[in-house]
């Protein structure tokens, strides 16, 4: 699980708890508000993944050795760029995952942005009230985990997995991203004034195609080549 | 929804906000520890929901004018004298009941007592791991209202109701529950001794003949004279 920038120690003792809850201990945090988060008293039972808890400086470090991205957000006053499932809708692709899933969520007081959702392959929404969509960070943590062991008979069980072990890890696929981003500079593609949008286009695209872990080396290969003709 | 004896104001707040995500707004509280919860800062949206809780001093009064009571707990430590249901399994008997229905949470340290729960009809835990089954209070109601919106489109949109309109009222069953006390305590059955555990024996075979409006009257009617006659 990945927080982006939390701010209050208490909702990342919740979240602490809830993995604990359910079974789950990796927590991640990306440039948390405060650096004494380890303290807080809201994770109780949980004290082993708070000690174990690792803080990253960026998203793209967070998720490096993940190969299923999944951003959890309420979807308000954003036009989303991808599509957005119901969280009982969403749940079984990371319940059936073969790779190392990062669950992601943004910040008490805006969510995800933007960037943070270009690194991921799918969002998933809690279905709230429309007029009250936005839940507090530990209690949307805890419903998330829920329904991602509900079927289980105990949160112990292991969960099946089936499908896409082959797919490409985080830092795989920000090689390709930032391979591909040179491609378009070195071209002439991208326009300064629009490089940070083309940036989470194309980190996007990147995610949404599901790369398998032979697919890299040979993209990876051709983009190495056109760029070495393009300079 | 009633919680029984909550003693951290940010935890009533919690809830009163999730009431406030799944489109539900009746918050009762038994005996809160802190009076001033009203003011808990948790309730981000919800500050309608916090406005209107009530507080009541027994739990008999809380779910008076209720026709099912599901309580929540995490079943650790303790002899459990009805059946309990995994939430998923629980939930559509709430959702699909006609009268009002109160979902029931104890206090954080300790959960729902046998005497609580003597006033539930059914019983229901949250599938938490073995070594850390116990849940923060307001996760622990943010999942419940979760399971219970699970399925329809937003979390606005009314339930299905089916069965058991007719079911008494909270007020209507604890009469013939004390009657059926009363009884009990005039023809000698009740032990000095074993009074309270014969209460609570009484009190949640009463809930579990699942009575029907029309039961009631005669009950009490029949109650009535065999009190009568026994003075």
């Amino acid at each position: 699980m990945v927080l982006v920038a939390p701010r209050n120690p208490l909702n990342i003792g919740a979240a602490a708890r809830a993995l604990a809850n359910f079974g789950l201990d990796d927590l991640r945090l990306v440039n948390p508000y405060k650096a004494a988060f380890r303290e807080a008293v809201s994770a109780v039972g949980a004290e082993h993944v708070m000690r174990t808890a690792r803080v990253f400086e960026t998203v793209a470090e967070s998720v490096a050795d993940c190969s299923l991205v999944v951003g959890l957000t309420a979807a308000q006053r954003r036009e989303l760029q991808q599509p957005i499932a119901r969280l009982a809708d969403g749940i079984p692709q990371v319940r059936e995952h073969g790779g190392r899933v990062a669950l992601m969520f943004g910040s008490e007081k805006t969510g995800l942005s933007n960037e943070d959702m270009s690194y991921c392959h799918a969002l998933i929404r809690i279905p709230t009230a429309p007029e009250t969509p936005s839940m507090n960070l530990g209690q949307a943590v805890a419903v998330c985990l829920y329904e991602l062991r509900r079927d289980s008979r105990d949160a112990n069980e292991a969960p099946a997995r089936r499908v896409r072990a082959d797919a490409i890890a985080g830092s795989d696929a920000e090689q390709v991203t930032k391979m591909l981003l040179e491609v378009l500079e070195q071209s002439g593609y991208t326009k300064r004034i629009t490089a940070v949008s083309t940036e989470q286009k194309i980190r996007r695209w990147v995610r949404r195609t599901r790369l398998s872990r032979r697919d890299a080396p040979l993209l990876l290969g051709i983009l190495r080549q056109v760029l070495w003709k393009l300079r």
